[in-house]
């Protein structure tokens, strides 16, 4: 049923974007049109990487997933820092950690929690996970912000791109040490079995082929979405950054939100954990620094300098969540927690 | 013995409480008199509360230990906040989590573990704990400190209204999560036999009836204890932060300090932490968004923005503990560095 | 045949500097002969303390790692702080933090865990050390710095030595807690048999006599080395900050380095954390605080507020720390997370 409106919506969604675009409509309605389109395209990709998951296994399933979810924000971001919007894009980055840390993990833990009293994963990879967290967010973007206050600006962007491969050098080392070396060397008992219990929706094939078309469409679409900001933002008296971080985030992490609640809700917590945390692991640790570096190509150059509350809020938020995913044990309550605190932050950025 | 002249001093301090207020004595002399009383008066409420504790078992108990101590507080900055003595009543609720959380349960560690070796407390719980108090200060406390600074005050006054309303609700939603859906799935085994080892001391009846009263005198007191606040600071040469921090703090918690430190002599540390750290969640949680709430019937608005060295040592101490209490054990070493750090607080707040 | 070059490196070195200070050489040439005849001497401590350590046992034999490694940067400390460098100073105990924190754990856990898929040490060490990170640098360092702000600088330097005091008070309460009144408690199996596998490569009287001639050598040529800093800071355009950090704590680590790494390649990963960890506990609740002591009986005294580039590197190094060490197991990618994180700072410090 949801499938269907998702495929209708997207159906008509893509035409209508063009159309409009071409037509010059009204900003406010094509916004609405072009979040909707993306949320239906990109339960597409979701359905897509989800068959791709199920013949891949717990770990490379998430890493997919988290992939896809992450190139609709990789696109949009591009077309932003094209247009020289970088606080945009900074807001955007910010949104999409705050929104899987808090918001997907935190519906995850709640909604399964609420289905069964103690939610268990790979307690190694919550550990695994805790340091990557800390050092994307706590090291590699706080530095930053403190250095540059007594930096020239050509100094601060000369540290943002050695930090930038840095953090892309550590991104590809994790994924070495996850897929090559110590793989299957934390796995639990049993824990490979989930993967072979389902038959995937679709064939391996379709799936790419359906993610590639999707992901064609999202691009498409994401440019003219960037476009309509400052209308909206204006017509609805909400800031850029509100845009960027809320708006923004929920519409291209849609799908992830989808997927790691139903799998939370199936009590598959390892792809659930995988989704929201190895998400914003790679918004962090990849999205983050490649736009820094597709940056240098462009007029605006970006640098990791987030804006105070941005990353007061990234860090309060990673903190929150080492503390309470480093015993690789959920319930209700500490997803009720992390949606507490999505809630506060969210209520800030509008109020900013 | 000790009792004996608690009693005592409750069954003089009361009424030369009032005679002295009524024939305007000095200011100072009053200030001393009123604080031995409620301390007097606490030690009251800390039998009747123990008594009722060994009643209802070491979780419900610790939850009342943890009110009845902090009506005290709450009752003290009432009528500090009638008076608009915004700055005294934050600098109570940061001397209230500090106290409780480096005083109390510092003692509680040390004294516990010169006499035992290794002290064991529900792992679970401290893990519960954990996450409440990152959520409560390192979140709900610091969002408003960072958010506040280019916001207007009215701004800032809705965010605090925001984040009190959302912090209440987590607290409510703990207790139904302890008490109610996840009652006894983390205990281990042999915990709640403790509670049924002792008699207590007063009957239920006895123990609420004391309770009544002497929460009545400690209201009547705590009024006229703000008043000398002013005369006070000025004498010593303190701060009213100082005052609020350190003085007010050690008053308001005289009762918990002795009860905590008495269960943790008698090994019982799960209910010297609940007392500790539960009475610090209930500060931060319950009783500073109370605050926020009650302020707005009153002339001057109370907001959840603190200045940032109560701040700042509020989220070392919060840090500092999740360190330290999330294995579940303790000894004496870790009360000493608990006590260390609030004693360089200490220096930090008087010498400010 | 590394230790050949190092002894040849000594005997050579010292008479040249002795000689090339006298014979006033230009400074940047003796900076560099001044940086390798301390490499070579801390050679000498190191092994000479190895082999009072193989006698000792792997927690003693830690703390005379530490504490001999921290010598050098002791004596170079007071040189400087002797010519009023307290900027130099605080940046040499940054350097030292940072150095043995990431540089020396992460070499030791990244080569360690080249050879070995997982290496284990005692989790309660780890968490022991990681409650006193958090006390030394996110208590006992944040607290001036932000208290210091609304400080008269009078009154920062009493919170200093109120702090310093407690430090070492903590310090020495944690050595009681660990060689005497814990001796062995957490300790787990087979962990003393270590100890007696090998056989020291000198006696004891041979060590401590080469340790003594190696620790006098080392001040001599320390006071000169502080003498050259400025020239050198000039010519290689660095600032005395990037000296400070990066370049003395690397010279004045030298020999932590080597034996940690060495140890950790003999999977010997209690003393490799030991001699890390236990060298970053030194130097910031020992070394630090005796240097503000000191400082009274000179010209300039020193405050414990470090740069604000400076202690946000500190604290997420630690933070970082305490989140990768507390399972008490190691791989090579926790070692690369840390070089990652040195590697930031280190451009950062560079590029200020």
């Amino acid at each position: 049923m949801v499938n269907k409106i998702f495929m209708f919506a997207a159906i008509i969604g893509v035409p209508l974007s063009i159309i409009g675009s071409l037509m010059h409509l009204p900003s406010i309605m094509m916004f609405i049109i072009y979040c909707l389109t993306i949320i239906a395209l990109s339960s597409f990709m979701g359905r897509a990487t989800e068959s791709l998951a199920i013949v891949a296994g717990p770990r490379i399933g998430g890493l997919l997933n988290a992939t896809f979810g992450n190139a609709v924000e990789l696109i949009i971001a591009i077309f932003a820092l094209q247009q020289g919007l970088t606080e945009v894009v900074l807001a955007s980055l910010t949104g999409s950690v705050l929104g899987n840390l808090l918001l997907v993990a935190g519906l995850s833990f709640f909604i399964g929690g609420v289905k069964y009293k103690r939610q268990h994963y790979n307690v190694f990879d919550a550990r695994h996970n805790s340091g990557l967290l800390m050092f994307a967010v706590i090291v590699a973007f706080v530095i930053p912000e403190v250095f540059s206050i007594s930096m020239t600006d050509r100094e601060t962007q000369s540290l943002s791109i050695g930090i930038s491969a840095i953090l892309i050098l550590l991104y590809v080392a994790a994924l070495f040490f996850k897929l090559v070396t110590h793989r299957g060397v934390y796995q639990t008992e049993g824990e490979n079995k989930h993967a072979h219990e389902e038959t995937p929706e679709w064939s391996v094939k379709k799936s790419i082929a359906i993610l590639a078309i999707a992901t064609l469409a999202v691009a498409y679409v994401s440019e003219h979405l960037v476009h309509t900001f400052e209308v909206v933002a204006e017509s609805f008296g909400w800031s850029e950054l509100f845009i960027g971080i809320i708006i923004v985030a929920i519409v291209g992490n849609a799908a992830e939100h989808a997927s790691a609640v139903v799998m939370a809700y199936k009590n598959k917590m390892d792809i659930a954990v995988e989704i929201a945390i190895g998400s914003t692991l790679q918004v962090a640790m990849f999205v983050a620094p490649v736009l820094v570096i597709i940056s240098l190509f462009f007029p605006t150059p970006l640098s990791l300098v987030f804006t105070l509350p941005e990353l007061v809020s990234m860090a309060a938020s990673v903190l929150l969540m080492v503390i309470i995913s480093n015993d690789g044990e959920t319930n209700w309550f500490e997803g009720a927690t992390l949606l507490a605190a999505y809630v506060i932050m969210g209520i800030g950025f509008y109020l900013l």
